[in-house]
Formats: structure tokens, C-alpha cells, sequence
């Protein structure tokens, strides 16, 4: 087989085989087909798509590339949560202990972040002492346990998708939903959980701009899923304002602890209780989503979720009084506010500008061996829907560089649009897609 | 500026611009954008095309990556004329004679063949002593006394074109008629020379497989020439069969010998005919193309050409004496019949297929370090129309390696379609685009 056929098919429209799927991962992952090889390709599925047959060909593929993490020492059905990436997510350590005070084992592979802000494992360290790195065994051992552990993902698991990955972000072959579905699914289906709920952001701070293409890519991962025998709900949320009030590392942990504490904004509050539900069923701990949803509130009333966050946090090495003294999280030397110029109604705020600030205040890489500044951030003072005046601040930027603030700052100020009239409410949680699963057993 | 960006702009169907473009041309050359983005904006221009303007400033970076031959000191109008590749063509060695006896001046550059036969500088190489590297000096003075010179291209002439050649040949990107047309004019205009023939093959063995495309790559090629103050003539030529009996190497420069002595086959006689009439319009020495041809026909039918193609030989170092003794040039060991399984009329010759069995008898390259055998190649005994008996050879095969002749017979073998009924006559020469050239001087 040569890989200049493979390239030609899929040029002209053609359906890739298993085979010359497998060649393609395989070769590459391997070093054996080159970068321009491969690059060839990735444009011309941009251009040409990938079949639903061919994106489960290359998922398949992809979990293939490396070790398939073998879970089957953690009792039940392990659950993980997903999110595509959105700007103030913090949903995971609100969920996922909810989930897991309810009784839903949640093994979690998380990845570092690359762009606006640092990943989970990111936001994770900056708790003093948490450790993202855990041993296989000392892994299925502490969900047994507390029934919660998160790692960060190894260079062992879907060696194909980081490959892959990477150079698709140099030759703007990105946006494509059968590479970005295999991608995700690909590192799924090699992470060894059982379920899945993936959060699909959509909106402007988001890879999928628009709730057709949120859609389809939950459709396609469910269909994956299926047909991987995985149970997968998918969830498309609003991503056109970033969630919540805090965008950056520390501070979004912080926020998602004020949250356990039945302090957190609303939207944070309602998102992560309808993740934690969908977890719940998922899992088989609840029967509909309404039970879990119900089960999830009350493990929030009750501060079970608050306990679960703090056996979390000490399981892996963190010190769980950071969630009564947040004074024991790096703290940023340096503040500078973003003013409105004006009096009005904020009328939107746009996420991916907000989160191209954070990135610049130092809450995010520009290139994987950047470091990132863990105390970084922006506290937003106004969102959609609020009114302000003119000297007001809008939001607040926090990190170690003076220099760098007022570049964030000026950021963040652009990121708001200021009108007269109250904007229409737009609905956070914009569609759910239940897979049946589980299916015939993968692979 | 980014190439990641440029990619992405025509991967959205974007126009490049001429900073962009001239970015990408001379990173590219230079080393400072890597393979993969180069394959993956090839591969995105496959698919959104290029806009005239983009081909036109596309040729113009590729020209001038390198160095611009200067041949201000040949006196006269320099005409060139070049093939986009065809199956036994060996015009050039008849065409270019006959136009230089009537005046004008051809200094020509031309390339190795990749594929089926060697290109023009290695079918001269097969006449004993003839060198195709002279130095720019040498050149000039050769073509200012005979009147006519050919040497190979440089590294130095377009540097831009071999290297996005070679990476489009391995990403399946070489079918993209604005890639094509910028390939060819690209090192056309470097060459110096101030008009231009251009075969352009449309058929089974050519590039171009419809009338429609070639069509479109020679006006694509003459807007060039003319926006560039060049005078451009394409002609649009069969090559659903090869051209002449004999494809390989020395037998195609004896079959261009035998039709300077008025004995070729029909076909290749009238297309250098045609091709040096117009090679004598575009050089000024006749008003119509009608004049030209009959000043070619005098040249061929006088002993003219010959003799120019005598001067040609002996000006670059070969042995005029080959055109009285075929033996001087280097002959083939081994031959090998490919048979008629059957009665029937020869109702087609794949071009493509015919080529192959070249290749494969030793007469062309696979990679560009191959070593060719200048005595392999194929003679003909049946071309479309030709009336055959079961077991009667269609063609015959030659070379040194007894093993691969008997593949490359059973090649050539399948080439050949036997019908019951007379085929449709086709014409040699299916379109003439004449550009109105000169233009606006170039750059």
C-alpha cells in the first residue's frame, strides 16, 4: 500500500478501508509515513469528510495507536466527563464529586490545556501539593476508595491522537467533525471507562460555532460510542459567554469550591448539577434524569459533594484545607481593571476574547513548553444582561506582569459589547443526545 | 505572517495575496516552512483552485526564486518550445531543427524525464559524445552560429518549481491545472527565451485525460505568457496513442532522424511540422501560419533541418555521424515480441500502458537517482486501425535484462484493444489557443 493512493482516494472523494485507515495511524504513529504525507491527508478530509464508518475506522485506530487502560480492578461503571474546551469551565470539580458522593465511580484522564487557559490537570496543581501523576495501581486503588481520582494522560495512551493533533493545529486542518470526533473518541475508548458525558460547548469561545455543527459532533461521538458498546450522553452548551465569573487557573478552582458550598453562580451551579445527573444515569446509580438531577442537588445541600471534593483533593497528595482558606492558593501579585466607556447594558461578552486575555495575562500556553502562571486570571464584574456605567469596571485582571495586565485588560474590555436594550436570554443547556448504549463490545 | 493563517485563508476558498503567496514561495525554497504546511496548502488548492491573478503572481515567484536566464546576447527572437510529456514524443529533435534552419533562434532549456521515457536531455544523451550542460557563455555563442542549442535545466533556474514538484509528485496533489500551468510557466519565464510553443497532450497517456482541461491549461498558460510580454502559441495534441513507432530513448531520436529524411512515421512528421510553423510564426520569421508551414515544409523536404540537426549535434560535442550510422547508438542486447492473442483491427493503443512497459523495459526513471538504459524502449509494429493476426507481434521490446522484457512485453501486450471494426479516425492536433502576446513586459 502506498500512502500516495491513500492521499489520491480521499482527494477524489473515495471511502477509506480499515486497512488503509490502519495504515495511515499506524505508519504515521510509527514515523514511518512523513509529516507531508500525512498533512496531505488531513487537508483532504477537510475538504472531502470522513464517512460515519471511516471516523469509527479511525477512532478505532487511534485508541489502538497505544496502551488501553485497563480499569476492570475499579468496581461498577466508571464514568468520565468530557468537555470539547470552553473559557471558565470548571464544571468537572463541581460534577464529578457530585457523581461520585451519589456513588458513580469517576476514573478521569485529563489532558494539559493548550490555548485560552490550562486544562483540569492544570487548574488541578495549582491546589499546593496535588499531585496530577499517579501510579496505575495507586490510580484504581483511590477510586475504589473515594470513588473519584483524575490523572493526566500519558504519552502511552493514543500516541496516534498527539501526533495527529499537533499537526493538525499547525496546517489548519482542525476544523473538521470527523477528525475532531475521532480525536476526542479516539482517547476516550483507550482511557478504559464505560460512559461518557461529553460537554460540547458551541458558541463563539468554542471550536463549534454554531448548534448544527455542536450537534452533529455529539451525534457522531454518541454513534462512536455505541458502536463501541460505551454509553455516551452528550450535551451541547452555551459557550457565546464564558461560564461563570472566573477565567484562569487558581480562581476557577476557587469558584468551583464556592460552588460545592451552594455559593456559586448560577450558571456554574445549573451546569454542573445537570452534568452530575447525567454522570449519575450513566452510571446506573439513577434510573432518569430527573432522579439524578435530584440526587445531585441534595448531595450539594448536604456538603456531600464538598466532602467528596476534599477526599479528592487529599487522595491525590493536595492539601483539602485550600477549600476553607483560599489563601493557601498561588496568589496573583498584580490587579488591573477593564472599564466600560460607557453606560449601558451589556449585551454580550465575548467568550473567546476573554479567554485570548486570560491566555494573555498568563493563564495559558501559546506552545506546549510554555509555563503557565497559576495565580493568572480574569474575575468578569458584569455579564450578559447587566447593566454598567461608564468608569465601571467590567472585569479584573489578575497575574505577575504589570505590563502583560494592561494588554489583558485592553483585551477584556473589547471582549464586552455595550447596548441599550436587555438582550434575550439564550438557554445554557442547548441539547442533550442520549446514546442507547451500551452496544456490541469494542473493538 | 503565518502560514498557518495562509493555509486556512484558502482553505476557506480565500484569493492568496502576493505578499502571501511570494511568503510561501520563498519559505518554502528556503527552508523556513516546513514540508507539511507546503503539502497541506497544495492540498487546500486542489480543492479551491487558484483565481487567474493568483496563478499569474504563483508563476511569478516560481520564476524568480532562482536565477532569470539572460540571453540578450542571442540576436533575434528566441523561441522555445516545450511538451507538458507524452509518450514517444520526439518532436522537439524534428521541429527545433526545422524552425532554426528557417531563422529562428532556438536556445532551449529542458528537463530529465520522471516516468514513462527519459525527457529531452536524456534522449540527446543517447547519441555518443553529445553533452547537455554547457556553460552560459558556450550557450549563447552556439546558439548565435548554429542557431540552435539545448542544455538541461539547473538548479538554479526556478529552485521553488523542483522543490514543490517533487513534494506534490509524493501528496498526490500534481492534478490542479493552476499548480500545473505555474509549474510550467514558472521555469519558462526564467528561461529567457521571448516566445513560447507549448504541446500541451490531452489523451489516455498525457496529464491532461479531456479536451475541455487541456483546453483550460493552455489558455491558463498563454495569459500567463501574455500578461508576462511573452508570445505564447499552445496547441493542444492526441496522445491517446503514442506518437511515431518507437518509444525509449536512441529509437526515438532514429525515428526523429528518419522524419528529418522525410521517412517518419505520418503522425510525427505533420505535428513537427506544425509545431515548427508555429515555432517560426512566434519567432517572427513568417506572418501566417500558413507561410510558416510552408517554410518548414521546404526546410524538411530541402535537407535543411537535417542538416541544422547535424550543426546541433556537433555544436554540443555528438557525433554528427550518427545520422548516416544508427549503430553508433547504444543498442539493445534483447528484444522481446509482445503477440496478438487474436484476428481484429487495433481499435485503440493505451498511451499510459505503453509508456509503463517503457518504463519497465528500462527506458524511464522510477525515482530521480535511477540510472537509464538509453537502448531500452519499444517499436511499434501496430498503431490504432491496424489490422493484425492472432500471434503476429504488436510491438517489440528492447533491452538488456531478458526478465524484465518479458513483463514489459506482456505491458505493452495489454495496451492494445482488438475490435471487429474499423476506429473512428481521431485528429492529431485538436485545438490551437494563439495569445496575442506581447504584452506588458514581465515582472
Amino acid at each position: 500500500m502506498f500512502m500516495r493512493d491513500v492521499i489520491q482516494k480521499k482527494r477524489d472523494g473515495g471511502s477509506l478501508s480499515a486497512a488503509e485507515i490502519d495504515f495511515f495511524v499506524n505508519g504515521y504513529t510509527e514515523g514511518a509515513i512523513p509529516d507531508y504525507q500525512a498533512a496531505a491527508l488531513l487537508m483532504a478530509i477537510c475538504f472531502s469528510g470522513l464517512s460515519a464508518d471511516e471516523i469509527f475506522l479511525l477512532t478505532g485506530a487511534i485508541a489502538r495507536s497505544g496502551e488501553i487502560v485497563d480499569l476492570s480492578g475499579v468496581k461498577g461503571t466508571k464514568v468520565d466527563k468530557h468537555s470539547t474546551g470552553g473559557v471558565g469551565d470548571k464544571t468537572t470539580f463541581v460534577a464529578a464529586p457530585l457523581a461520585a458522593a451519589c456513588g458513580v465511580p469517576v476514573a478521569k484522564m485529563s489532558g494539559r490545556g493548550l490555548g485560552f487557559t490550562g486544562g483540569t490537570v492544570d487548574k488541578m496543581e495549582s491546589i499546593p501539593g496535588m499531585r496530577s501523576s499517579l501510579g496505575a495501581d495507586e490510580f484504581i486503588a483511590l477510586v475504589n476508595r473515594t470513588g473519584i481520582a483524575v490523572i493526566g494522560q500519558t504519552g502511552r495512551v493514543a500516541p496516534a491522537d498527539k501526533k495527529i493533533y499537533a499537526l493538525r493545529d499547525v496546517t489548519a486542518t482542525v476544523d473538521s467533525l470527523g477528525l475532531i470526533a475521532s480525536s476526542i473518541m479516539g482517547k476516550k475508548l483507550a482511557s478504559g471507562s464505560d460512559a461518557f458525558v461529553l460537554d460540547i460547548k458551541c458558541g463563539s469561545g468554542a471550536f463549534m460555532g454554531t448548534l448544527a455543527d455542536a450537534m452533529s459532533l455529539g451525534e457522531t461521538m454518541a454513534g462512536i460510542g455505541e458502536a463501541a458498546g460505551k454509553k455516551v450522553i452528550a450535551v451541547v452548551t452555551d459557550m457565546d459567554q464564558p461560564l461563570g465569573r472566573c477565567v484562569g487557573n487558581s480562581i476557577e478552582v476557587i469558584e468551583a469550591i464556592e460552588t460545592l458550598k451552594g455559593r456559586g453562580p448560577d450558571d456554574v451551579t445549573e451546569l454542573s448539577l445537570r452534568l452530575a445527573s447525567y454522570m449519575i444515569c450513566a452510571g446506573g446509580a439513577a434510573g432518569t434524569r430527573d432522579e439524578g438531577y435530584g440526587m445531585a442537588e441534595r448531595a450539594l445541600e448536604s456538603g456531600a459533594g464538598l466532602g467528596k471534593f476534599r477526599e479528592f483533593v487529599g487522595g491525590q497528595h493536595g492539601d483539602p484545607r485550600v477549600t476553607e482558606d483560599y489563601s493557601l492558593f498561588p496568589e496573583a501579585a498584580f490587579s488591573e481593571p477593564a472599564l466600560s466607556g460607557e453606560d449601558g447594558i451589556v449585551s454580550g461578552v465575548d467568550a473567546a476574547l476573554i479567554g485570548l486575555a486570560s491566555q494573555r495575562a498568563g493563564a495559558g500556553r501559546e506552545t506546549k513548553d510554555d509555563a503557565i502562571d497559576l495565580s493568572a486570571g480574569i474575575v468578569m464584574r458584569k455579564k450578559r444582561g447587566d447593566a454598567v456605567r461608564a468608569g465601571e469596571p467590567l472585569a479584573e485582571v489578575f497575574g505577575s506582569d504589570p505590563a502583560r495586565l494592561r494588554i489583558a485588560a485592553e483585551t477584556a474590555r473589547s471582549a464586552f459589547a455595550i447596548g441599550r436594550d436587555r438582550p434575550a436570554r439564550t438557554e445554557l443547556i442547548r441539547a442533550v443526545i442520549d446514546g442507547r448504549g451500551p452496544g456490541p463490545l469494542w473493538p
